[in-house]
């Protein structure tokens, strides 16, 4: 069945069958990547406008790059400043983007459902490119590809997520995604910031990292964001890195074959050390590579039959 | 005849034959801007390099969009630092553009005059996108576009001019414009900044706010920048609002069919409700897009049949 | 011999018949660069990104143009916050820039030998486009370009560089260059910035502007970076003009065909006058339009047979 989706605002929205659509159709076009050419004009004619009211290098560059690759007028706009944060304002400078020919609008921005808020008033599709602690859906997308090209199948793989659950997108991003392909979801991190409602949706809250990563086929690491530990919310860094950091006595828990991800920038020796992060198991370089061919998939997707 | 300028710097100095030959070339970019496929190769090969000298978020990305739609080479240089704004450092900077390849450089600064100071030492086409408290003329184009459209001539029609005309480029440019294509142009805001020079243009200077809207045609209410109040040059915005606000009252006095503009972002609920942004008269969305039109148009008519 | 070389670190490590073959490369794309349009399709599937973790107007634009003139898929991406400059991090940085797909990664960087770190990194081709106190090798042979184009010759020729030439990446490129091409090269400015180990390498330190400019064939004149001066590294702006800046005295001093070349920007009135700055010998402008030509030349040779 053909991918219908106006918008990518969440995992949580959507089913089974668009996340696998989007996953084969990015295939396809990392095999593209992998040309010494990597020019296409699947998006040739239409506009993408990255909107960033949070900064940005990795996912940013992603998109932009993946628009220009498939042939997409591409146009950044960045914004930090508080003023421009309102939800009222917010809505008025995307329809003056849609109105300016935009097909998509990538969009980054410090509160939670901001994407949605967008993309009930303007025509243009929406790419929830992070919303506040609520979802990085092209996050989630490229870390379930990853693990699919390894993996024959994510059905019943256990899937470790290490860190702070609570503020990160990544992660729920990631519960939405893989629990509905079948995943087996345990989650570890400081006790403030793992947040029980996630019980109710099947993950399991385990006491220790080591009860986490047990037999796991996949760890995901999540950044260490160093300005909550300022905020109490956090033990000391070394503490952090002695409690829930991934190191080699941990990672023999988990299974021969596990993979380890982690969305990016590392805090080497933090939350993860060197040697896991360069070494045998690690995803992490792939997992960059991946996320363009996602997003080049979404902005394929999400433009394809379009009529204005 | 055909258009022969080397630069576009206000509309004071552009008479009514090419002022219509801009429009009618826009008329045609918007029909491009409509397609499902929005490229074109009018400007394969030239370079646009967009230099902005104040913060700007619509009419840098309209500028960028309607270069890349036409395949340009387009860049953006933005500075807010007071240290490059300084005039001879300035036309040392447009040089170095020049000599880069620029085929177009589109030009937004604090200081009135400096895009004329530019245009004089430099070769490549300037565009004007704003210099201080002069003019905006790509804006006052796209106004005038937005009007041709809906009504049948310009000719004769009374155009209200609402707010801060002290300060504003567009006020500027859309009286020279508009009065050079015969419309009647009324104008109303705190008398500190009606500037009483302006009677000697055709322009009727209004003791209110309804004697300047009263039949009028059209109504261009202009952002007030908050920033005025500070320096005592406003009354408080709620003041602001009651005394100057377009809202419904005050539209009734307004001809059956009149074109509400405003050149955007928009303070809603201070110089205008709502309820008339979002309104059956509103113009403004459409002037966004009529805004990438006018510029393209621009763009294409400057590099047509330039040899270097 | 074809050019073999995966990266443009330095004038120090790139050999004369390489720095030849670059220079031949550039006059052609000079030739692209004249034309009425300047789109070629030799970067049409390659990616280039410009890193730069210091503020620069030229050199980016400079590459970003060549790279779109090129058909290339540019971006951007600048930094200036120190927290970026951690060598560790550095290395992550480009290395995820590499796997997005960058087949050429430009970077400039505070950090001597910032890009030749990141080289042994990555396998994506670097250009570095300054690194610290180090090297400059695009400005470099930019000048080296634009010696040649007007002199049958650079075998023989005396070249002069006054200014500050300890902290200067763009002399040291310069002095590399110069000198494998055969120039006798002669130096001069304050003695506190004079390094006595260049002697070794060639170079005449000169106890006089005077001495240094004497009968020469081109004098370099270095920026003065003002900030210097806080530093107690200088004298007054004036007393510096006086002793040090390029004026038509000290000119007449020079052969009669001298060119003068700056990197630019010039701070008129101080390392040189405007008179001469503008004048006949001045080679500033066409270094500008060079720089580009060079650009694109390397960025083709770089990537022209690169298989991923």
């Amino acid at each position: 069945m053909a991918f219908m989706q106006k918008d990518i605002l969440g995992l949580r929205t959507l089913n089974q069958e668009d996340i696998l659509e989007i996953l084969d159709t990015a295939k396809l076009m990392k095999y593209i990547l992998e040309q010494n050419n990597k020019k296409t004009p699947h998006l040739q004619g239409k506009s993408i406008v990255n909107l960033f009211y949070e900064n940005s290098t990795r996912t940013r560059l992603s998109f932009e790059l993946a628009s220009k690759y498939m042939s997409a007028s591409a146009a950044n706009l960045s914004s930090t400043s508080s003023s421009v944060a309102k939800g009222e304002n917010l809505i008025d400078t995307c329809r003056t983007i849609e109105r300016m020919g935009a097909d998509v609008i990538v969009i980054r921005h410090p509160m939670s459902g901001a994407a949605h808020m967008v993309a009930r008033h303007v025509k243009s599709a929406v790419i929830n490119a992070g919303d506040g602690m609520n979802e990085h859906p092209t996050q989630g997308l490229l870390d379930i590809f990853t693990i699919r090209e390894s993996k024959s199948a994510v059905q019943g793989l256990k899937v470790a997520i290490i860190g702070d659950i609570y503020h990160s997108r990544v992660a729920r991003s990631n519960i939405w995604g893989l629990s509905k392909l079948g995943a087996k979801i345990t989650i570890a991190g400081p006790s403030t910031l793992l947040p029980p409602e996630l019980g109710k949706t099947g993950v399991t809250i385990c006491g220790s990292v080591e009860e986490a990563i047990e037999d796991a086929d996949v760890i995901i690491v999540l950044r260490l964001q160093k300005e909550r530990q300022q905020k109490g919310l956090l033990p000391s860094l070394r503490e952090y890195s002695q409690i829930f950091g991934l190191n080699k006595e941990r990672l023999a828990l988990a299974k021969k074959d596990v993979l380890i991800m982690h969305p990016g920038p590392i805090n080497r020796g933090i939350e993860i050390t060197s040697e896991i992060a360069d070494g045998i198991h690690s995803q992490i370089e792939d997992q960059v590579t991946n996320g363009v061919a996602v997003r080049m998939a979404l902005l394929y997707l999400l433009t394809r039959q379009r009529r204005k």
